[in-house]
């Protein structure tokens, strides 16, 4: 059975595509699944997001980290991406241009105030875990 | 007197302007100083590297701590990037569009195989601190 | 079957209840399983281990992460404990005074120079997720 | 002068001497000085803090960048110690054994949920950096 945030979750990367800021970067990612507070998603390593040393760049892991636990977050009643408040990543193994990559990302917990989520970086090729990521994120009250 | 790095590392963030892959969002950087593992950079927030609230994209933060704190890893004697090991942002404040922040990177220790590096990121407006970030790197023995 | 590592790894947690330093406060853990890479052991959350909030003290939670992520990597071929570079612990849920918590940790990667290990905090009564942690290690070459 | 905070603070570090709960570790710490948001303390390694390899054990570390930190947060006008959310230390170099170290604690950011803090640890002796933190809290709005 197909979930219910399947289809916003597609439209939100989708979205990402004509974007004119920084989200632009996950408008090349395929959404593969998306529950209840979890999304996976394929990228390509295009040239674009790589290092000197043509693998995926750490800035780019964290960002992508970034965005696709923030959709994992918008998979919830909820629904509200809230504001960073830490980010920590750890490089396993690097990324290879033109390989592709699985972000699968959940949330941990869900509070009044704050979230926890994780995402591990797989390559799809032969399944390897390339890094992994904890972001911490709060919801500012409104006043 | 000026530091014999603040040439090298001009040049480097001169060829990120240039550079097709995710280095490029660096090549906006204006060095402001360059001594023995310590480099300081100015950075216009532009559309291109804001998220949603039109503040810097957290993932933009990450990768400009990534580039920066390299660039202080660089400029040392040893003069290697290295790979990147974890990385750690904190998130105390949101950088708006339009505004010109401050990145001060340095090397906290170079060890034989490790090197531990920080960066501040401070609004250039008010001296204030928007994010800190810890970034761990390893220099692979060569075969 | 039972894992060739069950009957070593309880001999180090055994070893713990003696000890003159730090490891003496996982004297107290009863493990539960040793496989390749993996540990998980419980912990009775006693009155010399909380805060003053009469919950599991962050401190004791970063040790417990610490010490259960080396016994992980003390169950592998290579059976050495390593040296600390980073330590991220994320703190979800408290853990209460007199409750049992299950620390389960693995071996994200071995390499030659650094390992990743990561430890997730259980709360043994309802199964809920209460704290994660990451732990970088470093094998420095002997001389 | 001397600043208001010190004489109090140094009756909560008195107050961990006689602690039953994991605070006692800190019972040992002699204030060197307690301004606004920021907290020096000196800290003996003895035998009952380290590891196997006689030197400082990074729990023990984890736990007195946790102490620490919190006691600057009681250093403020609001004086609250708050809940922990996220944790990390990068581990530079060792603590010997009979080494003073020197633990200095800064909030870096006072919001109203959230605070975020750092602490850096050094030998007293040749003032080399050993370790550095980041410790993000949390203040629960009471119901």
């Amino acid at each position: 059975m197909t979930s219910k945030y399947l289809s916003p979750i597609k439209q939100v990367f989708k979205a990402y595509q004509t974007s004119s800021n920084f989200m632009k970067i996950a408008g090349n990612c395929r959404v593969i699944s998306a529950d209840e507070g979890r999304v996976k998603v394929e990228f390509e390593v295009t040239e674009s997001v790589t290092n000197p040393m043509n693998t995926l760049h750490g800035g780019a892991t964290a960002t992508l980290v970034d965005i696709v636990t923030t959709t994992a977050l918008m998979a919830t009643e909820r629904g509200e991406p809230g504001v960073s408040v830490d980010l920590t990543v750890s490089y396993l193994a690097p990324a290879k241009l033109n390989s592709t990559v699985v972000f699968d990302a959940s949330v941990l917990r869900m509070g009044k105030t704050l979230a926890y989520t994780k995402c591990d970086l797989f390559s799809k090729e032969d399944n390897k875990l390339l890094a992994t990521g904890l972001h911490t994120k709060a919801f500012p009250t409104r006043k």
